[in-house]
């Protein structure tokens, strides 16, 4: 098991695109409904496809469990048995060591939503502790991570267009 | 994946055991609820770990992928995220090719359910074909197959002695 220690952000405006390093097309579902203590997920991420475990819990720190699965049984999994999915580009922005108190670089993954998520747009960083401090770029909007709505799970069974458009 | 095509049958009386010629002791779980179009079940069989996804049909033929994952992770897996659980003894027979059409030996598979599913004890044969003759053993009752009541998923979550006790 691996303990994620995730914070997520709203961005704001088109700013951040001008700081990206490399991209990767998702395309993600779930084998799970929304009740229950698990989310279970199938991704395909470029050539790589995983099988995700995650708690259901809603907050900064959750159990994750990741295992490489093969692409053609992602591709079977997404097309017959996942009851949510979504589309979505994932975009990576690495600011280098900057302040002493820094061990290594921050990799912020701002995650471009398609199809019926369309028009969010929102700010991923890993970190080591959960009172770990970073730097907020301009482009950071407010924070989203005891916001149970911006999960991708409740996102895939849930878009966010059928929110009727409020990112509030 | 892996299209398992399987009968599954109670079982009568006790002279199966005489014929058993190997044993290992399962405990497995599901990481999803009763809706959903798939199962996704976690188990320890003796040493070994596996996840394992299977459509959430009622009948002999079902889609199935299963993956091995680490012991230590399906232990926790278990304990924190399952949400219905079982254990169960899995005994083997082994019946060599008999008639001249077959192809390899005959495997039963004998279920013996432990805790709040003792009393049950189920068999199944997977077979390559649907419509595949096989020998019935004279241990062997009435059909299963198309009994969502006895799938492995529906006893984790509603076990066999609250059903008062009624196999019929």
């Amino acid at each position: 098991m691996a303990i994620e220690i995730e914070r997520k952000f709203l961005v704001v405006g088109d700013a951040w695109r001008a700081e990206v390093s490399r991209a990767v097309e998702m395309r993600q579902g779930y084998l799970t409904q929304e009740a229950g203590r698990a989310s279970v997920r199938v991704r395909i991420a470029g050539a790589q496809a995983t099988l995700n475990i995650k708690a259901a819990v809603v907050g900064s720190v959750r159990a994750e469990y990741e295992y490489a699965i093969p692409l053609a049984d992602a591709r079977e999994l997404l097309d017959t048995l996942c009851v949510g999915k979504l589309e979505k580009i994932r975009h990576y922005i690495v600011y280098p060591v900057s302040d002493p108190g820094a061990r290594q670089d921050v990799t912020w993954e701002i995650d471009e939503f398609l199809g019926d998520n369309a028009g969010l747009v929102i700010a991923e960083i890993e970190l080591a502790a959960v009172d770990r401090p970073f730097v907020r770029p301009a482009w950071l909007g407010r924070e989203l991570t005891f916001d149970r709505r911006y999960y991708n799970h409740h996102l895939a069974l849930h878009p966010f267009r059928s929110w009727g458009g409020d990112a509030s």
